[in-house]
């Protein structure tokens, strides 16, 4: 079913239904409604799988480099084409959909965060954190035609660590 | 029309579509057709128009107190559930609509940042500038459930002016 929905979204079929989903996956509708209910709902769970668990956490020792390989891993993961065609869908598709785009990603922060402040007895903010590299990073990949490099991902870090 | 587009969008009618739109207007859809081509495209033209010219350029003298202002206008427009609403669907429509949600925000921070500038001979660049007021306000406002308050959105200017 997930693949299904990938397939349609980067196909940019402009009316993605259930039924739409249900003949590309070759099943009967019912079933889709059964489970899902609407297509937000469907769109929000794939997102949800697909922004979990498929970036790495790095754990260099260093909290600057980490969070470099982070933001730069997830800066590369959101300029693919159908990343960003799944992503732009599950938005159109409502809140909840939006707010799946974000899978673990503020967690992951969260947890490279912490070992910082264990390590060393200070970090910044994991709110702060999330505006200066979510924040730019999903703005481009998003909103304009040019998403961010993973070069560039890198260089928002010193909004956070400055030198 | 583009009344006609808001109120289905904000409704949250599930799929909008030409004829959908002519109903809700009160016109023929070949009408639409000939001068759209799909919903995509009304979507792109309605955000485009919606998202210049909204928020006025402040000229206070200061570049902070500009941003300042500035910032927590944008933050206040873009929070608004009716506004919400559109950027999504127009998201949702693939990369012109969502290129359209920016509308002429750069061309405004640019306006700031030439006129400092001048001013002064130093200003920070237009990039860096979208990166950190434009980045955190729209991510907030698409892809969470808490869109940013003006007052979080004035302190993103020392990201940018560190004090």
């Amino acid at each position: 079913m997930h693949r299904a929905v990938a397939e349609l979204v980067s196909a940019q079929e402009d009316t993605l239904t259930l039924p739409v989903v249900a003949a590309r996956a070759g099943v009967h509708p019912t079933t889709l409604y059964r489970r899902w209910g609407s297509v937000a709902e469907l769109l929000a769970d794939v997102a949800t799988s697909r922004f979990s668990g498929d970036v790495v956490v790095p754990d260099t020792g260093s909290l600057r480099a980490d969070l470099e390989r982070w933001a730069a891993s997830v800066a590369t993961d959101v300029a693919d084409p159908e990343v960003l065609a799944l992503m732009r869908a599950a938005i159109g598709a409502g809140e909840v959909g939006a707010c799946a785009c974000r899978g673990d990603r503020e967690e992951q922060l969260a947890a490279m965060l912490e070992r910082e402040r264990v390590r060393s007895g200070r970090a910044p903010t994991v709110e702060r954190a999330v505006d200066v590299l979510l924040g730019p990073i999903y703005f481009r990949a998003v909103l304009t035609d040019r998403p961010g490099t993973p070069e560039w991902a890198r260089g928002l870090v010193t909004l956070l660590l400055p030198e």
